[in-house]
Protein backbone atom coordinates (compact mmCIF):
# COMPACT_ATOMS: atom_id res chain seq x y z
CA UNK A 1 0.00 0.00 0.00
CA UNK A 2 2.20 2.85 -1.60
CA UNK A 3 2.52 6.27 0.68
CA UNK A 4 0.57 4.41 3.77
CA UNK A 5 2.02 2.95 6.53
CA UNK A 6 0.55 0.02 8.36
CA UNK A 7 -0.67 1.49 12.10
CA UNK A 8 0.51 0.50 15.48
CA UNK A 9 -1.37 -1.26 18.39
CA UNK A 10 -1.96 2.44 20.14
CA UNK A 11 -4.21 3.50 17.60
CA UNK A 12 -6.87 0.90 18.78
CA UNK A 13 -9.03 1.79 21.81
CA UNK A 14 -9.66 -2.28 22.48
CA UNK A 15 -8.76 -5.95 21.37
CA UNK A 16 -10.42 -9.24 20.65
CA UNK A 17 -8.44 -12.52 20.22
CA UNK A 18 -9.70 -14.52 17.29
CA UNK A 19 -8.04 -17.99 16.41
CA UNK A 20 -7.54 -18.52 12.41
CA UNK A 21 -9.04 -21.85 10.60
CA UNK A 22 -7.22 -24.11 8.29
CA UNK A 23 -9.70 -23.19 5.45
CA UNK A 24 -8.66 -19.59 6.03
CA UNK A 25 -5.52 -20.40 4.16
CA UNK A 26 -6.05 -20.32 0.26
CA UNK A 27 -4.24 -21.71 -2.72
CA UNK A 28 -1.60 -19.08 -2.15
CA UNK A 29 -1.09 -20.17 1.34
CA UNK A 30 -1.82 -17.33 3.04
CA UNK A 31 -5.35 -15.82 4.42
CA UNK A 32 -7.88 -15.24 1.67
CA UNK A 33 -8.68 -11.65 0.97
CA UNK A 34 -12.71 -12.00 1.97
CA UNK A 35 -11.79 -13.34 5.39
CA UNK A 36 -10.86 -10.32 6.98
CA UNK A 37 -14.08 -8.99 6.91
CA UNK A 38 -15.75 -12.42 8.74
CA UNK A 39 -13.07 -10.91 11.43
CA UNK A 40 -14.48 -7.59 11.42
CA UNK A 41 -18.15 -8.07 12.03
CA UNK A 42 -16.98 -10.85 14.69
CA UNK A 43 -14.67 -8.06 16.48
CA UNK A 44 -17.43 -5.74 16.05
CA UNK A 45 -20.65 -7.42 16.90
CA UNK A 46 -18.18 -9.07 19.54
CA UNK A 47 -17.68 -6.05 21.01
CA UNK A 48 -21.49 -5.08 20.87
CA UNK A 49 -22.48 -8.45 22.80
CA UNK A 50 -20.25 -8.84 25.76
CA UNK A 51 -20.97 -5.28 26.19
CA UNK A 52 -25.24 -6.16 26.32
CA UNK A 53 -25.64 -3.76 23.37
CA UNK A 54 -26.86 -5.82 20.81
CA UNK A 55 -29.71 -8.68 21.44
CA UNK A 56 -29.47 -10.35 18.12
CA UNK A 57 -32.55 -12.11 18.84
CA UNK A 58 -35.04 -10.17 20.32
CA UNK A 59 -33.85 -6.68 20.25
CA UNK A 60 -36.01 -3.97 18.62
CA UNK A 61 -32.85 -2.41 16.69
CA UNK A 62 -30.20 -3.82 15.02
CA UNK A 63 -27.30 -2.87 13.00
CA UNK A 64 -27.17 -3.38 9.53
CA UNK A 65 -23.76 -2.89 7.14
CA UNK A 66 -23.82 -0.25 4.29
CA UNK A 67 -19.91 -0.15 3.80
CA UNK A 68 -16.90 -1.66 4.14
CA UNK A 69 -13.35 -1.71 3.02
CA UNK A 70 -9.95 -3.50 3.50
CA UNK A 71 -6.31 -2.34 3.28
CA UNK A 72 -3.76 -5.48 3.37
CA UNK A 73 0.11 -4.61 4.15
CA UNK A 74 1.14 -8.00 4.65
CA UNK A 75 -0.07 -11.79 4.72
CA UNK A 76 -0.95 -13.39 7.68
CA UNK A 77 -1.90 -17.08 7.11
CA UNK A 78 -3.35 -20.25 9.99
CA UNK A 79 -2.21 -20.84 12.78
CA UNK A 80 -1.51 -17.39 13.19
CA UNK A 81 -3.78 -15.97 16.37
CA UNK A 82 -5.30 -12.88 15.13
CA UNK A 83 -5.43 -9.78 17.66
CA UNK A 84 -8.13 -7.15 16.02
CA UNK A 85 -8.13 -3.53 17.52
CA UNK A 86 -11.02 -1.94 17.78
CA UNK A 87 -11.72 2.13 17.60
CA UNK A 88 -14.91 4.33 16.33
CA UNK A 89 -13.73 6.99 13.76
CA UNK A 90 -16.88 8.22 13.28
CA UNK A 91 -19.99 8.42 15.10
CA UNK A 92 -22.93 9.83 13.26
CA UNK A 93 -26.67 10.64 14.35
CA UNK A 94 -27.61 6.43 13.39
CA UNK A 95 -24.24 5.22 12.14
CA UNK A 96 -20.92 4.60 13.52
CA UNK A 97 -17.73 3.92 11.14
CA UNK A 98 -15.85 1.45 12.71
CA UNK A 99 -11.55 1.58 12.17
CA UNK A 100 -10.15 -1.94 12.63
CA UNK A 101 -6.58 -3.51 12.87
CA UNK A 102 -5.47 -6.88 12.24
CA UNK A 103 -2.30 -7.78 13.67
CA UNK A 104 -0.91 -10.93 13.62
CA UNK A 105 0.94 -12.90 16.42
CA UNK A 106 2.97 -10.59 18.20
CA UNK A 107 3.57 -8.31 15.35
CA UNK A 108 3.45 -4.42 16.16
CA UNK A 109 2.51 -3.26 12.70
CA UNK A 110 -1.11 -4.39 11.58
CA UNK A 111 -1.47 -6.80 8.60
CA UNK A 112 -4.60 -5.28 7.43
CA UNK A 113 -7.24 -2.07 8.46
CA UNK A 114 -10.26 -2.30 7.91
CA UNK A 115 -13.43 0.45 7.86
CA UNK A 116 -16.63 -0.96 8.81
CA UNK A 117 -20.13 1.72 8.71
CA UNK A 118 -23.22 0.32 10.37
CA UNK A 119 -26.52 2.00 10.28
CA UNK A 120 -28.57 1.41 13.63
CA UNK A 121 -32.12 0.21 12.25
CA UNK A 122 -35.35 -0.81 13.24
CA UNK A 123 -35.37 -4.30 13.21
CA UNK A 124 -39.06 -4.26 11.51
CA UNK A 125 -39.03 -1.37 9.31
CA UNK A 126 -35.12 -1.53 8.38
CA UNK A 127 -35.58 2.60 8.80
CA UNK A 128 -32.03 3.99 10.23
CA UNK A 129 -33.02 5.47 14.10
CA UNK A 130 -30.90 7.49 16.15
CA UNK A 131 -27.80 5.92 18.61
CA UNK A 132 -28.52 6.70 21.74
CA UNK A 133 -27.92 5.99 25.61
CA UNK A 134 -25.92 3.17 26.63
CA UNK A 135 -24.87 2.78 22.82
CA UNK A 136 -23.32 5.74 21.87
CA UNK A 137 -21.82 6.03 25.11
CA UNK A 138 -19.96 2.85 24.53
CA UNK A 139 -19.14 4.05 20.82
CA UNK A 140 -18.20 7.49 22.13
CA UNK A 141 -15.37 5.23 24.46
CA UNK A 142 -13.71 3.65 21.47
CA UNK A 143 -12.80 7.12 19.96
CA UNK A 144 -9.54 8.20 19.53
CA UNK A 145 -10.41 11.68 21.46
CA UNK A 146 -11.60 9.98 24.60
CA UNK A 147 -8.59 7.78 25.12
CA UNK A 148 -6.07 10.08 26.49
CA UNK B 1 -25.95 4.85 0.65
CA UNK B 2 -27.59 7.66 0.90
CA UNK B 3 -26.48 10.07 -2.11
CA UNK B 4 -25.24 7.53 -4.56
CA UNK B 5 -27.40 5.40 -6.69
CA UNK B 6 -27.06 1.92 -7.49
CA UNK B 7 -25.73 1.40 -10.78
CA UNK B 8 -27.56 -0.66 -13.31
CA UNK B 9 -25.97 -3.13 -15.84
CA UNK B 10 -25.05 -1.07 -18.53
CA UNK B 11 -21.76 -0.45 -16.45
CA UNK B 12 -20.57 -3.64 -16.68
CA UNK B 13 -18.68 -5.06 -19.19
CA UNK B 14 -19.70 -8.98 -18.84
CA UNK B 15 -20.85 -11.01 -16.31
CA UNK B 16 -20.48 -14.18 -14.28
CA UNK B 17 -23.04 -16.13 -13.13
CA UNK B 18 -22.96 -17.30 -9.45
CA UNK B 19 -25.12 -19.52 -6.94
CA UNK B 20 -25.80 -18.55 -3.59
CA UNK B 21 -25.88 -21.25 -0.28
CA UNK B 22 -27.70 -21.52 2.59
CA UNK B 23 -25.01 -20.44 4.80
CA UNK B 24 -24.67 -16.87 3.17
CA UNK B 25 -27.26 -16.30 4.82
CA UNK B 26 -26.87 -14.95 8.56
CA UNK B 27 -28.92 -14.39 11.59
CA UNK B 28 -30.26 -11.68 9.99
CA UNK B 29 -31.69 -13.41 7.11
CA UNK B 30 -29.66 -12.15 3.97
CA UNK B 31 -26.51 -12.78 2.60
CA UNK B 32 -23.67 -11.72 5.38
CA UNK B 33 -21.26 -8.45 3.99
CA UNK B 34 -18.41 -10.51 3.96
CA UNK B 35 -19.73 -13.51 1.48
CA UNK B 36 -19.90 -10.36 -1.56
CA UNK B 37 -15.99 -10.44 -1.13
CA UNK B 38 -15.84 -14.05 -2.03
CA UNK B 39 -18.17 -13.45 -4.94
CA UNK B 40 -16.10 -10.64 -5.63
CA UNK B 41 -12.71 -12.54 -6.33
CA UNK B 42 -14.50 -15.68 -7.80
CA UNK B 43 -15.90 -12.77 -10.37
CA UNK B 44 -12.27 -11.68 -10.80
CA UNK B 45 -10.01 -14.83 -11.15
CA UNK B 46 -13.35 -16.71 -12.71
CA UNK B 47 -12.40 -14.11 -15.97
CA UNK B 48 -8.74 -14.74 -15.62
CA UNK B 49 -9.17 -18.33 -15.09
CA UNK B 50 -11.69 -18.59 -18.18
CA UNK B 51 -9.44 -16.31 -20.58
CA UNK B 52 -6.40 -18.60 -19.81
CA UNK B 53 -4.91 -15.57 -18.24
CA UNK B 54 -3.86 -16.81 -14.75
CA UNK B 55 -2.67 -19.98 -13.99
CA UNK B 56 -2.65 -21.02 -10.37
CA UNK B 57 -0.99 -24.03 -10.17
CA UNK B 58 2.65 -23.12 -12.61
CA UNK B 59 2.26 -19.43 -13.66
CA UNK B 60 5.49 -17.42 -12.61
CA UNK B 61 3.26 -14.49 -11.79
CA UNK B 62 0.10 -14.01 -9.56
CA UNK B 63 -2.07 -11.58 -8.78
CA UNK B 64 -2.26 -10.37 -4.82
CA UNK B 65 -5.27 -8.70 -3.09
CA UNK B 66 -4.21 -4.82 -2.05
CA UNK B 67 -6.93 -3.36 -1.10
CA UNK B 68 -10.90 -4.08 -1.73
CA UNK B 69 -13.96 -2.00 -0.97
CA UNK B 70 -18.24 -2.84 -0.55
CA UNK B 71 -20.71 -0.33 -0.84
CA UNK B 72 -24.77 -2.31 0.16
CA UNK B 73 -27.12 -0.84 -1.46
CA UNK B 74 -30.08 -3.58 -0.64
CA UNK B 75 -30.27 -6.75 0.50
CA UNK B 76 -29.54 -10.16 -1.30
CA UNK B 77 -30.46 -13.90 0.17
CA UNK B 78 -30.01 -17.23 -0.57
CA UNK B 79 -31.95 -18.31 -2.95
CA UNK B 80 -30.96 -15.70 -5.03
CA UNK B 81 -28.46 -16.01 -8.24
CA UNK B 82 -25.89 -13.63 -8.54
CA UNK B 83 -25.05 -11.88 -11.60
CA UNK B 84 -21.64 -9.96 -10.86
CA UNK B 85 -20.49 -7.53 -13.58
CA UNK B 86 -17.26 -6.87 -14.26
CA UNK B 87 -15.25 -3.99 -15.13
CA UNK B 88 -11.67 -2.31 -15.14
CA UNK B 89 -11.95 1.39 -13.05
CA UNK B 90 -7.88 1.84 -13.47
CA UNK B 91 -5.22 -0.37 -15.30
CA UNK B 92 -1.93 1.00 -13.89
CA UNK B 93 1.47 -0.40 -14.49
CA UNK B 94 1.38 -3.29 -12.45
CA UNK B 95 -1.88 -3.13 -10.69
CA UNK B 96 -5.80 -3.50 -11.71
CA UNK B 97 -8.62 -1.77 -10.03
CA UNK B 98 -11.72 -3.94 -10.80
CA UNK B 99 -15.36 -2.67 -10.19
CA UNK B 100 -17.69 -5.06 -9.35
CA UNK B 101 -21.70 -5.03 -9.49
CA UNK B 102 -23.50 -7.74 -7.80
CA UNK B 103 -26.92 -7.79 -9.23
CA UNK B 104 -30.06 -10.67 -7.85
CA UNK B 105 -31.81 -12.31 -10.49
CA UNK B 106 -33.40 -10.40 -12.88
CA UNK B 107 -32.59 -6.89 -10.64
CA UNK B 108 -31.76 -4.12 -12.96
CA UNK B 109 -30.16 -2.09 -10.02
CA UNK B 110 -26.58 -3.50 -8.45
CA UNK B 111 -27.40 -4.89 -4.62
CA UNK B 112 -23.72 -4.08 -3.88
CA UNK B 113 -20.94 -2.29 -5.43
CA UNK B 114 -17.42 -3.15 -5.54
CA UNK B 115 -13.78 -2.27 -5.76
CA UNK B 116 -11.04 -4.72 -6.38
CA UNK B 117 -7.21 -3.89 -6.67
CA UNK B 118 -4.78 -6.64 -7.40
CA UNK B 119 -1.30 -6.37 -8.08
CA UNK B 120 0.31 -8.94 -10.54
CA UNK B 121 3.55 -9.63 -8.40
CA UNK B 122 6.02 -12.91 -8.71
CA UNK B 123 5.07 -15.96 -7.60
CA UNK B 124 8.67 -16.19 -5.73
CA UNK B 125 9.84 -12.82 -4.59
CA UNK B 126 6.03 -11.12 -4.33
CA UNK B 127 7.67 -8.26 -6.24
CA UNK B 128 5.26 -6.38 -8.45
CA UNK B 129 6.17 -6.96 -12.04
CA UNK B 130 4.08 -5.08 -15.39
CA UNK B 131 1.11 -5.99 -16.48
CA UNK B 132 2.02 -7.00 -19.88
CA UNK B 133 0.42 -9.12 -23.25
CA UNK B 134 -2.22 -10.98 -23.17
CA UNK B 135 -3.65 -9.90 -20.11
CA UNK B 136 -3.00 -6.27 -20.33
CA UNK B 137 -5.22 -6.56 -23.43
CA UNK B 138 -8.15 -8.51 -22.16
CA UNK B 139 -7.88 -6.20 -19.18
CA UNK B 140 -8.09 -2.98 -21.41
CA UNK B 141 -11.51 -4.43 -23.06
CA UNK B 142 -12.75 -4.10 -19.47
CA UNK B 143 -12.30 -0.63 -19.26
CA UNK B 144 -15.72 1.61 -19.91
CA UNK B 145 -13.42 4.09 -22.59
CA UNK B 146 -12.78 0.28 -24.83
CA UNK B 147 -16.59 -0.55 -24.56
CA UNK B 148 -17.45 1.23 -27.50
CA UNK C 1 -12.62 -44.73 -0.84
CA UNK C 2 -11.28 -48.90 -0.70
CA UNK C 3 -13.79 -51.31 -1.48
CA UNK C 4 -16.46 -49.00 -2.47
CA UNK C 5 -17.58 -47.58 -5.99
CA UNK C 6 -17.97 -43.96 -6.86
CA UNK C 7 -22.14 -43.60 -7.79
CA UNK C 8 -23.44 -42.75 -10.95
CA UNK C 9 -25.87 -40.21 -11.69
CA UNK C 10 -28.78 -42.44 -12.29
CA UNK C 11 -28.71 -42.99 -8.39
CA UNK C 12 -30.13 -39.64 -7.77
CA UNK C 13 -33.52 -38.71 -7.97
CA UNK C 14 -32.85 -34.42 -9.30
CA UNK C 15 -29.89 -32.31 -9.09
CA UNK C 16 -29.19 -28.82 -8.51
CA UNK C 17 -26.03 -26.96 -10.37
CA UNK C 18 -24.09 -25.06 -8.08
CA UNK C 19 -21.09 -22.89 -8.82
CA UNK C 20 -17.48 -23.16 -6.76
CA UNK C 21 -15.99 -19.82 -5.25
CA UNK C 22 -12.45 -19.29 -5.41
CA UNK C 23 -12.05 -19.75 -1.24
CA UNK C 24 -13.53 -23.23 -1.92
CA UNK C 25 -9.48 -23.81 -2.74
CA UNK C 26 -7.49 -24.47 0.32
CA UNK C 27 -3.81 -24.87 -0.10
CA UNK C 28 -3.59 -28.01 -1.62
CA UNK C 29 -5.57 -26.11 -4.37
CA UNK C 30 -8.76 -28.36 -3.56
CA UNK C 31 -12.22 -27.91 -2.28
CA UNK C 32 -11.45 -28.06 1.30
CA UNK C 33 -13.62 -30.52 2.81
CA UNK C 34 -16.05 -28.79 4.83
CA UNK C 35 -17.60 -26.98 1.66
CA UNK C 36 -19.05 -30.36 0.50
CA UNK C 37 -20.95 -29.75 3.27
CA UNK C 38 -22.24 -26.55 2.14
CA UNK C 39 -23.68 -27.67 -1.10
CA UNK C 40 -24.66 -30.45 0.88
CA UNK C 41 -27.61 -28.00 2.46
CA UNK C 42 -27.64 -25.79 0.08
CA UNK C 43 -28.67 -28.56 -2.97
CA UNK C 44 -31.30 -29.88 0.74
CA UNK C 45 -32.90 -26.87 1.39
CA UNK C 46 -32.54 -25.05 -1.83
CA UNK C 47 -35.09 -28.18 -2.98
CA UNK C 48 -37.30 -27.70 0.00
CA UNK C 49 -37.52 -23.82 -0.85
CA UNK C 50 -37.86 -24.48 -4.53
CA UNK C 51 -40.78 -26.35 -3.90
CA UNK C 52 -42.86 -23.80 -1.43
CA UNK C 53 -41.91 -26.64 1.78
CA UNK C 54 -40.12 -24.79 3.86
CA UNK C 55 -40.33 -20.78 4.62
CA UNK C 56 -37.31 -20.27 6.85
CA UNK C 57 -39.19 -16.77 8.34
CA UNK C 58 -42.34 -17.34 9.32
CA UNK C 59 -43.06 -21.54 8.73
CA UNK C 60 -44.06 -23.00 11.70
CA UNK C 61 -41.55 -26.39 11.73
CA UNK C 62 -38.03 -25.92 10.73
CA UNK C 63 -35.62 -28.80 9.73
CA UNK C 64 -32.89 -29.07 11.90
CA UNK C 65 -29.64 -30.94 11.08
CA UNK C 66 -28.66 -33.75 13.61
CA UNK C 67 -25.89 -36.16 11.60
CA UNK C 68 -23.94 -35.44 8.59
CA UNK C 69 -21.08 -37.68 6.92
CA UNK C 70 -19.14 -37.74 3.54
CA UNK C 71 -16.94 -39.89 1.37
CA UNK C 72 -14.84 -38.14 -0.58
CA UNK C 73 -13.72 -40.05 -4.25
CA UNK C 74 -11.86 -37.75 -5.98
CA UNK C 75 -11.01 -34.10 -5.87
CA UNK C 76 -12.99 -30.56 -7.23
CA UNK C 77 -11.87 -26.96 -7.62
CA UNK C 78 -12.72 -24.12 -8.26
CA UNK C 79 -13.82 -23.29 -11.31
CA UNK C 80 -15.70 -26.33 -11.68
CA UNK C 81 -19.45 -25.87 -12.22
CA UNK C 82 -21.15 -29.17 -9.60
CA UNK C 83 -24.08 -30.83 -10.08
CA UNK C 84 -25.56 -32.00 -6.84
CA UNK C 85 -27.54 -35.01 -7.21
CA UNK C 86 -30.46 -35.92 -4.31
CA UNK C 87 -32.18 -38.76 -3.09
CA UNK C 88 -33.66 -39.74 0.19
CA UNK C 89 -32.53 -42.44 1.56
CA UNK C 90 -34.54 -42.91 4.40
CA UNK C 91 -37.97 -41.69 5.48
CA UNK C 92 -39.17 -41.74 9.50
CA UNK C 93 -41.48 -40.10 11.28
CA UNK C 94 -40.05 -36.97 11.97
CA UNK C 95 -36.46 -37.30 10.29
CA UNK C 96 -35.19 -37.99 6.97
CA UNK C 97 -32.10 -38.89 5.49
CA UNK C 98 -30.66 -38.23 2.31
CA UNK C 99 -28.28 -39.56 0.23
CA UNK C 100 -26.66 -36.58 -1.85
CA UNK C 101 -23.88 -37.56 -4.66
CA UNK C 102 -21.58 -34.09 -5.82
CA UNK C 103 -20.55 -34.38 -9.75
CA UNK C 104 -18.39 -32.19 -11.35
CA UNK C 105 -19.07 -30.43 -14.56
CA UNK C 106 -19.47 -33.96 -17.12
CA UNK C 107 -18.09 -36.46 -15.10
CA UNK C 108 -19.82 -40.09 -14.70
CA UNK C 109 -19.09 -40.46 -11.33
CA UNK C 110 -19.55 -38.74 -8.15
CA UNK C 111 -16.77 -37.10 -6.22
CA UNK C 112 -17.86 -37.33 -2.77
CA UNK C 113 -21.02 -38.62 -1.74
CA UNK C 114 -23.10 -37.15 1.48
CA UNK C 115 -25.82 -38.37 3.94
CA UNK C 116 -27.59 -35.34 5.28
CA UNK C 117 -29.99 -35.88 8.30
CA UNK C 118 -32.72 -33.52 9.31
CA UNK C 119 -35.33 -34.16 11.93
CA UNK C 120 -38.64 -31.90 11.47
CA UNK C 121 -38.93 -29.85 14.51
CA UNK C 122 -41.44 -27.39 15.83
CA UNK C 123 -39.81 -23.56 15.41
CA UNK C 124 -39.98 -22.30 19.12
CA UNK C 125 -40.04 -25.83 21.42
CA UNK C 126 -37.70 -27.48 18.94
CA UNK C 127 -38.99 -30.70 19.34
CA UNK C 128 -39.68 -33.31 17.03
CA UNK C 129 -42.89 -33.31 14.78
CA UNK C 130 -44.26 -35.75 11.99
CA UNK C 131 -43.16 -34.80 8.51
CA UNK C 132 -46.84 -35.05 6.60
CA UNK C 133 -48.69 -33.72 4.03
CA UNK C 134 -47.09 -32.33 0.64
CA UNK C 135 -43.86 -32.61 2.83
CA UNK C 136 -44.02 -35.94 3.29
CA UNK C 137 -45.13 -36.53 -0.66
CA UNK C 138 -42.30 -34.82 -2.10
CA UNK C 139 -39.83 -37.34 0.02
CA UNK C 140 -41.18 -39.74 -0.48
CA UNK C 141 -40.86 -39.08 -4.71
CA UNK C 142 -37.16 -38.43 -4.09
CA UNK C 143 -36.82 -42.44 -2.95
CA UNK C 144 -35.02 -44.67 -5.15
CA UNK C 145 -38.41 -47.10 -4.64
CA UNK C 146 -40.32 -44.05 -6.59
CA UNK C 147 -38.71 -43.88 -9.47
CA UNK C 148 -40.17 -46.52 -11.50
CA UNK D 1 -29.15 -38.51 18.91
CA UNK D 2 -31.06 -40.95 20.19
CA UNK D 3 -29.73 -44.10 22.33
CA UNK D 4 -25.95 -42.52 22.43
CA UNK D 5 -24.80 -39.89 24.35
CA UNK D 6 -22.72 -36.69 24.28
CA UNK D 7 -19.32 -37.69 25.64
CA UNK D 8 -17.45 -36.38 28.12
CA UNK D 9 -14.27 -33.75 28.13
CA UNK D 10 -12.45 -37.20 29.53
CA UNK D 11 -12.73 -39.11 25.84
CA UNK D 12 -10.26 -36.69 24.18
CA UNK D 13 -6.37 -36.80 24.67
CA UNK D 14 -5.75 -33.40 23.94
CA UNK D 15 -7.83 -29.66 23.22
CA UNK D 16 -7.27 -26.78 21.12
CA UNK D 17 -9.20 -23.79 21.80
CA UNK D 18 -11.09 -22.21 18.95
CA UNK D 19 -13.23 -18.51 18.61
CA UNK D 20 -16.19 -18.44 16.86
CA UNK D 21 -17.46 -16.07 13.99
CA UNK D 22 -19.99 -13.95 13.53
CA UNK D 23 -20.68 -15.24 10.48
CA UNK D 24 -21.16 -18.79 12.01
CA UNK D 25 -24.65 -18.62 13.20
CA UNK D 26 -26.92 -19.45 10.10
CA UNK D 27 -30.92 -18.22 9.53
CA UNK D 28 -31.38 -20.19 12.80
CA UNK D 29 -29.80 -18.50 15.01
CA UNK D 30 -26.94 -21.10 15.50
CA UNK D 31 -23.33 -22.61 14.24
CA UNK D 32 -24.21 -24.06 10.94
CA UNK D 33 -23.44 -27.68 10.89
CA UNK D 34 -20.80 -26.98 7.81
CA UNK D 35 -18.69 -24.69 10.58
CA UNK D 36 -18.33 -27.97 12.74
CA UNK D 37 -15.56 -29.74 9.97
CA UNK D 38 -14.66 -26.25 9.52
CA UNK D 39 -13.42 -26.42 13.40
CA UNK D 40 -12.30 -30.17 12.75
CA UNK D 41 -9.85 -30.09 10.28
CA UNK D 42 -8.45 -27.02 12.19
CA UNK D 43 -7.81 -28.74 15.14
CA UNK D 44 -6.11 -32.18 13.02
CA UNK D 45 -3.97 -29.41 11.73
CA UNK D 46 -3.18 -26.45 14.20
CA UNK D 47 -1.98 -29.97 16.25
CA UNK D 48 0.26 -31.67 13.38
CA UNK D 49 1.55 -28.10 12.47
CA UNK D 50 2.00 -27.04 15.97
CA UNK D 51 3.81 -30.84 17.11
CA UNK D 52 6.31 -29.95 13.87
CA UNK D 53 4.57 -32.77 11.79
CA UNK D 54 3.26 -31.05 8.81
CA UNK D 55 4.97 -28.80 6.82
CA UNK D 56 2.42 -27.28 4.47
CA UNK D 57 4.75 -25.41 1.70
CA UNK D 58 7.72 -27.49 1.36
CA UNK D 59 6.89 -31.41 3.35
CA UNK D 60 7.04 -34.48 0.78
CA UNK D 61 4.12 -35.95 2.29
CA UNK D 62 0.75 -34.52 2.73
CA UNK D 63 -2.51 -35.88 4.56
CA UNK D 64 -5.29 -35.67 2.44
CA UNK D 65 -9.10 -36.49 4.11
CA UNK D 66 -11.36 -39.50 2.61
CA UNK D 67 -14.34 -39.13 4.73
CA UNK D 68 -15.79 -37.21 7.31
CA UNK D 69 -19.03 -37.69 9.58
CA UNK D 70 -20.34 -35.48 12.59
CA UNK D 71 -23.38 -36.39 15.23
CA UNK D 72 -25.18 -32.66 16.92
CA UNK D 73 -25.74 -32.97 20.52
CA UNK D 74 -27.07 -29.88 21.06
CA UNK D 75 -26.80 -26.68 19.54
CA UNK D 76 -23.47 -23.62 19.56
CA UNK D 77 -23.79 -20.17 18.45
CA UNK D 78 -21.16 -17.43 18.15
CA UNK D 79 -19.85 -15.80 20.58
CA UNK D 80 -19.54 -19.42 22.51
CA UNK D 81 -15.80 -20.55 22.80
CA UNK D 82 -15.07 -24.11 21.52
CA UNK D 83 -12.88 -26.60 23.01
CA UNK D 84 -12.28 -29.10 20.61
CA UNK D 85 -11.08 -32.42 22.12
CA UNK D 86 -9.29 -34.77 19.85
CA UNK D 87 -8.35 -38.34 19.91
CA UNK D 88 -6.81 -40.79 17.68
CA UNK D 89 -9.75 -43.66 17.50
CA UNK D 90 -7.76 -45.82 14.86
CA UNK D 91 -4.38 -45.67 12.92
CA UNK D 92 -3.89 -48.06 10.02
CA UNK D 93 -0.48 -48.24 8.02
CA UNK D 94 -1.37 -45.05 5.85
CA UNK D 95 -4.27 -43.75 7.66
CA UNK D 96 -5.68 -42.48 10.81
CA UNK D 97 -9.06 -41.62 11.78
CA UNK D 98 -9.53 -38.77 14.56
CA UNK D 99 -12.38 -38.49 16.97
CA UNK D 100 -13.05 -35.06 17.49
CA UNK D 101 -15.51 -33.31 20.39
CA UNK D 102 -16.54 -29.77 20.42
CA UNK D 103 -17.27 -28.72 23.95
CA UNK D 104 -19.29 -24.89 24.23
CA UNK D 105 -17.77 -22.98 26.50
CA UNK D 106 -17.60 -24.90 30.22
CA UNK D 107 -19.91 -27.68 28.90
CA UNK D 108 -19.11 -30.87 30.38
CA UNK D 109 -20.62 -32.94 27.52
CA UNK D 110 -20.20 -32.00 23.68
CA UNK D 111 -22.27 -30.05 21.66
CA UNK D 112 -20.95 -32.56 18.50
CA UNK D 113 -18.75 -35.59 17.95
CA UNK D 114 -16.87 -35.83 14.62
CA UNK D 115 -14.88 -38.39 13.12
CA UNK D 116 -11.61 -37.30 10.47
CA UNK D 117 -10.26 -39.48 8.35
CA UNK D 118 -6.44 -38.48 7.17
CA UNK D 119 -4.65 -40.48 4.00
CA UNK D 120 -0.80 -39.95 4.27
CA UNK D 121 -0.24 -39.65 0.42
CA UNK D 122 2.78 -38.32 -1.62
CA UNK D 123 2.55 -34.57 -2.17
CA UNK D 124 3.13 -35.49 -5.83
CA UNK D 125 1.75 -38.91 -6.43
CA UNK D 126 -1.41 -38.92 -3.97
CA UNK D 127 -0.43 -42.71 -3.34
CA UNK D 128 -1.13 -43.62 0.13
CA UNK D 129 2.55 -43.80 2.07
CA UNK D 130 2.66 -45.38 5.40
CA UNK D 131 2.74 -42.97 8.35
CA UNK D 132 6.03 -43.70 10.04
CA UNK D 133 8.39 -42.01 12.68
CA UNK D 134 7.56 -39.08 14.64
CA UNK D 135 4.43 -38.64 13.14
CA UNK D 136 3.65 -42.40 14.03
CA UNK D 137 4.18 -41.76 17.51
CA UNK D 138 2.55 -38.58 17.88
CA UNK D 139 -0.63 -40.21 16.71
CA UNK D 140 -0.27 -43.31 19.10
CA UNK D 141 -0.15 -40.77 22.08
CA UNK D 142 -3.62 -39.63 21.32
CA UNK D 143 -5.30 -43.42 21.48
CA UNK D 144 -7.48 -43.74 24.26
CA UNK D 145 -5.04 -47.06 25.35
CA UNK D 146 -2.06 -44.75 25.42
CA UNK D 147 -3.50 -42.48 27.95
CA UNK D 148 -3.28 -43.85 31.40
Amino acid sequence: MSGQAAPGRDEFARFETLTTRWSDNDVYGHMNNAVHYRLFDTAVNGFLIGQGLLDIKAGDQVFLVVETGCRYFSEMAFPDVIHAGLSVAHLGNSSVSYRIGLFANDAARAAAVGQFVHVNVDRQTRRPVAISGRVREALEALMPDQQG
